[in-house]
């Protein structure tokens, strides 16, 4: 049974024997950062610099709340808000790959300069078991490759450090809720962030609607597994689809847009069943989309596929 | 209370009167106007010229089932398969608007020709009563003319007979019954068929795909209903969505399309609630179109939206 209060106990022991100098995390304010980020500034305080980025593509409120957090938790942060240049990165980009691979790398140019300005030696990763078990086949690896970002170039000679190196998801948030941090129960979120949510080219102007219908979905949801409608997802989001479907107003034809919601059941995310939402509740998240993002969004289509054949994501 | 009976006894003996030489019909194998052609044929026998086009875009099997149909009414037909025509007319169009245009006046073209040939004098038209009737506003009509085949222009100077006029689906469906055509229960079907299912260009591979989905929704659905777990929608049938998504096919990540699948429950076709569906009912389906189009469509997502704000077609 794994005992999460020795293994922070023993983890900050050892942080403090092993890491000895200036270490850099980059803090998305998910689970796995946020647990990496407190176990590690109780073992070496100050010395630890924690490095959040804007990217633009964050959900609502996101960064915000980010930045209250990592006051409360009292960490040494930078608080990067680099929005334009992502956006001015993905301009006309509508490649899948492509969007991930020039996100990867705006982020490591990011840290990179961070980490020459403060003349960082260590550097954090919130690796956790299933990203690096062997699995019988290389499924794991490259799914999850995709998921998060790119990673450091090998010449910056940085030394890793995994605190999380041995944990299953599960361990992680048992971590996190006897560190009491409040991002405990939080959903995964992709490194590229609403920029993989947004089928094709991710404007600014897209990606206020996605992040808008993000928002719907989530409180939606929330709101009816507290009421006890439905089993808590694994994950559960909207994407935007650059399909252009009738729908009326008043008493006129127009084009519109259409949003895709995708909730999910897992244990481990390797294998997933779409979560099964109730009718009224399914039906308030499509007037509450279509009301708020009236003359964009016209129709809202729910994702009823498995894993496999899809992923969780949809890009 | 309506009589339909009395309705076919009395439209026979007004057509005997009013109909006195050749006529045409286009003949869909829909309901309006299967009971057309039968009422008609009635009538005046082999004065009615019936055609079918095959455009390409019907469901699976259906101009073959509509040939029987027509040889079972006994009926005086021309079965014209056009699909080759009609696919390389649409060959790289994208635009709904003209898909619909150029589909409208392809058929205009082939009924002329056939008017011409055979010195055609009346030409009946399926109308029923919600294409024409005052409705306060003008949804109605800019609605119901998109769903329908153009019409023929004016200069063809054909004497118009409209024998549903007055009467509501409902009824026609009645009457239906009563001619005992084993028609009678069938759902609408859009007169530019599967490529308006199609979202961008309809290509004879693309709706190869969607016939296939539509299909198996068709089925799907159809034995849920008769195993009692769910009501008979008024339209049910699957969208093919030119969206690239991400699924996995043994350890690798593939890039596929997404099928949409839409069901509606309606009184009038006016406004529609979207179907609610049993979750085994939708697991099914997701996973036979992903099965039988396996490396094409890897995502299947249900249309969640009611009736304003979006229509019931896609386009």
């Amino acid at each position: 049974m794994f005992n999460a209060e020795k293994f922070i106990e023993e983890t900050i022991a050892k942080i403090k024997k092993d890491v000895t100098s200036k270490t850099l995390i980059a803090f998305s304010g998910g689970v796995d950062s946020t647990v990496c980020a407190a176990l590690i500034n109780r073992a070496i305080g100050k010395q630890l610099v924690t490095v959040h980025v804007n990217t633009g593509y964050m959900r609502k409120n996101e960064s915000e709340n980010v930045k209250k957090l990592m006051e409360k938790m009292r960490l040494n942060y930078h608080f990067i808000d680099a929005s334009k240049e992502f956006y001015s990165a993905l301009k006309g980009v509508e490649d899948p790959e492509k969007k991930r691979k020039i996100i990867g790398e705006k982020f490591i140019r990011i840290f990179e300069k961070v980490a020459r300005d403060e003349k960082i030696e260590y550097l954090v990763q919130g690796t956790i078991a299933p990203d690096w078990i062997e699995s019988g086949d290389t499924l794991r690896d490259t799914i999850k490759s995709h998921h998060n970002v790119g990673g450091l170039p090998k010449d910056m000679k940085l030394k890793l450090v995994e605190p999380l190196r041995d944990l299953y998801k599960d361990e992680v948030r048992k971590v996190a809720r006897a560190l009491k941090l409040p991002v405990s129960e939080k959903q995964p979120f992709p490194g590229p962030g609403l920029a993989v949510r947004i089928i094709g080219e991710a404007t600014p102007e897209r990606t206020e609607i996605v992040r808008e219908a993000c928002d719907i979905v989530e409180k939606e949801i929330e709101s009816a597994v507290e009421k006890g409608l439905m089993e808590m997802p694994w994950q559960y989001f909207a994407v935007l689809l650059p399909v252009k479907s009738v729908g009326i107003h008043g008493d006129r034809r127009v084009y519109g847009n259409v949003i895709a919601v995708r909730a999910v059941q897992s244990i481990d995310a390797m294998t997933c069943a779409f979560s099964k939402i109730p009718d009224e509740v399914m039906d308030r998240i499509s007037t509450r989309i279509t009301n708020t993002l009236k003359e964009k969004i016209n129709r809202v289509v729910y994702d009823v596929t498995n894993k496999p054949p899809s992923t969780v994501e949809w890009e």
